[in-house]
């Protein structure tokens, strides 16, 4: 008699586990059992062990489909203030260098990130998790980079370790000082990158306020040899690294963070076929974000069936930020995967969970397995492959993270 | 002392009432009245009547902003089954062809929807319709045209209906007989179009069963002939028309349901001056649907300029349904207006308040005015411009639908 904390009987199982040789590892008719916070059985229903069903909470999911908990392993939700009046500037017609004339662009993000205190900035996260968790994530990436200073990015960090506590949603800190340039250092980007790499990140390491280390490499962000300068630095510190890459422009951004065995090349847009086997080689995740190149008008497709060829798993995420992509959704991103980058409904779902869990360098959740986080999500739905291609209706019927039930 | 049923102090009213000459007819540090389940003051807080506070339900919105209930002038909410499998089939490889010939394609919803009944219908319109409301949208257009032989189409108007009744939401009835060909009528769209006309339509007429008449003039639909059968019997007997044009080629669908001084002609990618001009002189709303848009992948634009130079209204809808446009969303839709055709924030919402209103026929709402429906959402943004901007954090605050809250 197995003595557990949870029994979900009649479910059908997207595992995501590649062991299991079916679309979606998918176990049909199948059960779970959860005890301490992990899956400690999942299997046909009919193999399903002993265990005494008065003391055990056991639910019925009348056959809708379980997957992991989705994972946005890519997102900028710590930000203050708001662009929603540039936006409607540029759509009147104003140029985007008028709008910087006026200090608009990132400027005004920084401005009122920096302004904002800690219980603000922990109050407009919680409320992007809360859309987030409402829609099956689990865990989310949350980037620093609008705070541009030292006391800011700090504070940007602080309020990520203050979610992770306070929040269902199991929150990955990252630290993106090099995401722009900051106006005290217009026309020194060698010096602001002096600054992150001599006292930003040894701060960020020593305060363990960062799970990695971004980096914004394109011709309007930092260049090839800014971008290894911070993450030599980081990968000294022991952190691991992750780039925006070949967003705009191939600056092999790719190439670099995958010879510091980084965890994902994120947008790569631009990626060549040298950057795709340099990533396959380090096993760098390829992290695509269809909700900036929709946002963008962007053209130039990721070259997904090279990252097929080459076996580079692939991520996807919703890369909410005021700026490219102000669209806080995953399960949209779903959609746009297979929409725009004509992404495979399973290929979409493995991006946010599998291969998201890659991409964040974690091995204890994205796939429905015993030992695994029971961060799991049922849905009303009667194949998987509606995430991808139904959008709006709420179909989430329960969200368990570490096994206990957030919805 | 005016005695009413609610009253909104401290509140930013986007009026969209074109009489009030300033971006989004905005009144702001507003307030509003309500009676009987109409608008019955607003204006300047300062202005405000005598009331009396003890016995009046009063609420303070706190500075946030309010908009008119929003308005999703084109849908197809009422179908059965799903096409998920074949949307992922297609992103696997499989061809069009072969899924047709298969059996797929709209076929396969027509077949669930025929064998589907009211009660299942109506819990499908009734999820649809939940998702909707989340999103501060009051009132919906439901279209027929998934049952394709007589039984079937009354049942669906029937559950737009039931639908109306039980629902919150305003349901807005179209008959769409003439929306795809039946497999019994293969090589007879003359023949289907009598069944329409001889049969369907004055039944739909007798019971009163729908607002207005929708028809599919496309090289793939019916042709312009085709569709002006439908019209002049549906004038014959009363009935509104509005129609699919020029969606994907130019068949002067535009300047036919002009014509007939129809009520919108929607899509309307391939539309041409002349048949701008024939809107413009007939007074029809041009209505855009960018999901379609989206899902399709299609890159010839509305000619949304041409609109603009003949002051044709334009609204905009979330087309929902099955094939071509999975995305139950009206907020993400403003959003995807903005980005995809360049629309501005004030017109996009238009689209969704009094310009969606003209669409349907309805001049009791889409604006808040006095005398207007008491159909209002109370939004959490600094800026109306927020509304198109950023999509997927949930900024509602209230609904109210003739008065009533309902969320
Ligand atoms: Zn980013
Ligand atoms: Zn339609």
């Amino acid at each position: 008699m197995m003595v557990v904390d949870l029994v979900v009987l009649d479910v059908n199982l997207a595992t995501m586990d590649p062991e299991i040789e079916r679309p979606y590892g998918a176990i049909e008719h199948g059960a779970m059992m959860v005890k301490d916070g992990l899956i400690c059985w999942l299997g046909a229903q009919s193999e399903l062990p002993e265990f005494d069903p008065v003391t055990t909470p056991t639910i019925s999911a009348k056959g809708a489909w379980m997957t992991p908990g989705l994972i946005d392993c890519h997102t900028h939700i710590l930000f203050a203030g708001s662009r929603a009046q540039e936006f409607e500037q540029r759509l009147n017609g104003v140029s985007y260098q008028e709008i910087a004339q006026q200090g608009g662009g990132i400027a005004t993000t920084m401005k009122a990130t920096r302004a904002a205190d800690h219980e603000h900035l922990f109050v407009v996260g919680k409320t992007r998790l809360n859309a987030l968790l409402s829609e099956g994530v689990t865990t989310v990436e949350s980037k620093s980079g609008y705070g541009l200073d030292c006391d800011s990015e700090i504070k940007l960090l602080e309020v990520n370790r203050m979610l992770d506590e306070h929040h269902p949603i199991s929150v990955q800190s990252t630290f993106l000082g090099a995401h722009a340039l900051p106006p005290e250092y217009r026309d020194d980007a060698d010096g602001y990158i002096d600054l992150v790499c001599d006292h930003m990140l040894p701060q960020v390491a020593e305060q363990s306020l960062a799970d990695a280390v971004d980096a914004f490499c394109e011709n309007v962000g930092f260049s090839n040899e800014q971008t290894r300068r911070v993450f030599a630095k980081a990968t000294e510190l022991g952190l691991k690294v992750k780039c925006h890459a070949e967003q705009l422009s191939n600056q092999h951004g790719s190439e670099l963070v995958a010879e510091f065995n980084g965890l994902s090349a994120d947008h790569i847009e631009y990626l060549d076929e040298a950057g795709v086997k340099a990533m396959a080689k380090a096993g760098t995740v390829g992290v695509v974000l269809p909700g900036a190149f929709y946002f963008l008008r962007e053209t130039q497709q990721p070259p997904i069936d090279l990252l097929r060829q080459h076996n580079v798993p692939i991520a996807l995420a919703s890369d909410f930020n005021p700026g490219t992509a102000p669209l806080c959704s995953l399960r949209l991103m779903l959609n746009m995967a297979c929409t725009l980058f004509r992404m495979t409904p399973e290929e979409a779902l493995l991006g946010v969970t599998r291969h998201g869990a890659k991409a964040l360098g974690l091995s204890d959740r994205g796939v429905l397995k015993v030992g695994m986080r029971a961060d799991m999500v049922l849905w009303q739905v009667g194949h998987p492959a509606e995430l991808s291609y139904q959008f709006g209706v709420n179909d989430l019927l329960n969200t368990w993270i570490s096994g206990k039930l957030v919805q």
